[in-house]
């Protein structure tokens, strides 16, 4: 029986079956469901039931419900996607991985962490840290975004330009496929050449190829301490110079953030920061930081790496931060973008990456392109310097009528693969990027998409209409 | 026409076809073969005949040419792979890529580049050099094992444990699959989650799944100098500890290589070597190496490093190269395993993964299960030890009778997937693997290799008897 043939009233039934199905299990019904928070989209929760497994058995057995009933089914973590990679149907089943939150080993001899799905991030490097190590992510959403998540997303975050993005920081997988079968990669070892590395599948797939459980992460060592400075530029080229002149140095660099003016603003002004205090009539704003072995030593390795680019740019303007209360306020100025979405909501957003050295030509080419569709129409831009990540937010409430998306998303993304970049760099596809997709993936890598989707999941009860539509 | 219903005679036949199909690309036949050299398996030529593309549409249309025909292909690039990845059958056909080798670009303010598959690793990594860069891969092999090689066999070799594996050097990649499409997904970004990201299936599946004719590869800076020491330890778990105060310092540890002691005498014995300059009487050797500014500040850190470290081991033994030569003699020591194989042709070997933590407790397991099954058998041990890499080579004339085979895979890797390890680390499979790959793998895994392989090459004509036989 297909879900939309199910007679009226078989939601109580559904729900009867699933709790005698899943006895240790949460299933909360649609009532439960309308008094939570649905985090980052309105229809993350419009499905008719949530479960939450409270062990891998109890997922793999979901989803053997889900097969019997021909129940669609989304997987969700932190529900901080910002792409739609979770957003539920009144037909559709969610399996929340939040019970799954127990990180099950830290080794840290061997620099591993063993960790169920349900894990945030911050607990993680929460935990990590008591033994001097780190997971090598980090992103703003850290308190909220889960291993599952980060996983299925392939994120990337501030440190992947020194350690990776996510897909560099698994070495073992865990995961329940659509038909309900459990594939067991736990590996905990760098080099394996063993075959397909099929579990590299599951990583960026969003869900729509199984269910990650459970991942054995790569741990780094953590610097004791780290200092932050903040910088004004007259661009990004030269925002990289000093990138890489920080780089050249021996203490390790742990961030490259760029700013242009108009993002850091609204932050400062949302902050409440005195915006004499910083580098705010710069056009550009890097945040750099580098770690040492106490926040004292980073402090001056980093005004000494700053003080010799001062000696050939006598007006490089910026501030070294004097404590970490200042630096943890630097680095708010950088991460507080709900502030553009107080002043715009819903504001149209973009992630893309292109070839650092790239950012100014490409950012000159967009604004008057951008005002050429609609004169008042002004980016935000801030992002990842040293990878090549730029997020865009248009200073526009959300969402935009179809024709204006398509005229901005052709200005945004169409000359990205002739530069070697990505339209969509550490957000995903979701279910809004999937015109996007289409429109600038090669056309054989979409063909073969749409035929591994088909031979994991032929019925498309896995996360459907998410990436492959 | 299948190729066993060809009628005698055909080969030339085939041959004319192909000379008339391919204009531009050089044709081997037998008789040519038969005077080459076969590299690392005597089958490698068995084929009966070799077609150089000199170009990616050459490559497209030699496949091509081979579905029409019907005509399984083998591709081929140093021909030094250790387990049998490249040999062929007479009714094959050989793809040698040798004739793509061009260093298309490299970027050094992107810290990229763009090669051709046949590209060596040595030639990639000199051209790279010379702008101060490094690809962040270096084996043995160097001189011979070619890029296209190495991202079918993803590959490891002695930096792994800092710049990871040759997935994570591997930022764009460009293949022609079995039904001669061309997947083009030649990012040049580090950050991009664009839908299922099918070229990893593409890494590590040893020319199964396609051909790889391109690349973009990351490239890392390059410290100036560098310097070595040749450290005699207790074992395993003790040069782990001096890795790990090596990793502590500023100056970064670009290798560190372990090699017990009958190994060790061996190739010492083929350099002519003077062992008594050497710490040969401890049971464990371990060669590391940090970079500096230049050769000689290298070697203070070094010096330093160790100093440190006697402070607490009164009797560590070793020596600190004097110079850039005697280093590169140090390394010949390590490098130098075609010595083991003259002393016993065709010896049988193994190459497997493990916490590095688990190395002596698992070497002492090993060496009384292998006596167990003939008193005579004694491993050479030696390998990459930041990462876990182990290889194992017996010395005993090879090839085994299938009954000892047998016993001593078993003894080898049974207890590994327990341990979190890899019975495969950086060689492949090949065709001298397949029963190890179905006894270690995961039966989930190893079920979803077969629906892959015969969703990309349903008639199995793309390198068969490979990986999934």
């Amino acid at each position: 029986m297909r879900v939309e043939d199910m007679p009226a009233g078989s939601a109580l039934d559904r729900i009867a079956s699933l709790r005698a199905h899943l006895p240790d299990s949460q299933v909360l019904d649609r009532n439960a469901l309308a008094t939570r928070d649905p985090g980052w989209d309105a229809s993350n929760l419009d499905a008719f039931a949530l479960v939450r497994p409270d062990s891998v058995a109890e997922v793999a057995r979901l989803v053997a419900w889900c097969q019997a009933h021909r129940c669609a089914f989304v997987p969700q973590g932190g529900r901080t996607g910002l792409v739609g990679g979770s957003v539920t149907t009144p037909e559709q089943l969610i399996c929340d991985l939040g019970a799954l939150d127990r990180i099950e080993e830290i080794d840290p001899d061997s620099g591993i962490a063993v960790v169920q799905a349900g894990v945030t991030l911050g607990a993680l490097q929460e935990a990590a840290a008591a033994v001097g190590l780190h997971p090598g992510l980090d992103l703003a959403a850290r308190g909220s975004a889960t291993i599952g998540g980060l996983i299925a997303t392939n994120a990337g975050g501030i440190t992947a330009f020194r350690t990776g993005v996510m897909r560099h920081r698994v070495l073992g997988l865990e995961a329940v496929l659509p038909d309900g079968r459990l594939l067991d990669d736990m590996t905990r070892v760098l080099k394996t050449s063993a075959g397909y590395d099929v579990k590299q599948l599951l990583i960026g797939a969003e869900g729509t190829l199984g269910i990650v459980t459970r991942a054995v992460i790569r741990l780094d060592p953590l610097p004791n301490g780290r200092a932050t400075a903040l910088l004004g530029t007259t661009g990004a080229a030269r925002a990289l110079d000093i990138v890489r002149h920080l780089q050249g140095g021996s203490a390790p660099l742990l961030a490259a953030e760029i700013m242009w003016s108009g993002f850091a603003a609204v932050t400062c002004a949302a902050l409440g920061l005195d915006s004499a205090q910083l580098p705010l009539r710069s056009p550009c704003l890097l945040l750099v930081e580098l770690g040492g072995a106490s926040f004292e030593a980073a402090r001056t390795a980093l005004e000494d790496a700053l003080a010799a680019l001062v000696e050939t740019e006598p007006d490089l303007d910026g501030i070294v931060c004097a404590s970490i209360a200042q630096s943890a306020q630097l680095w708010r100025l950088r991460e507080d973008t709900d502030a553009l979405y107080r002043l715009h909501p819903q504001a149209p957003s973009y992630d893309i990456s292109l070839p650092a050295r790239e950012f100014d030509g490409y950012v000159a080419r967009l604004r008057p392109a951008l005002k050429a569709i609609d004169q008042a129409i002004e980016p935000y831009l801030f992002g990842h310097l040293a990878d090549g990540n730029l997020h865009i937010v248009l200073n526009q409430p959300g969402p935009l009528q179809p024709d204006a998306r398509t005229a901005i998303e052709t200005v945004i993304y169409d000359e990205l693969r002739g530069l070697g970049g990505s339209f969509s760099a550490e957000h995903g596809i979701g279910s809004k990027r999937i015109a996007a997709l289409k429109r600038n993936a090669d056309p054989v890598k979409l063909a073969l998409m749409a035929e591994l989707k088909r031979l994991f999941d032929p019925d498309n009860l896995c996360n459907p209409g998410k990436i492959v539509a």
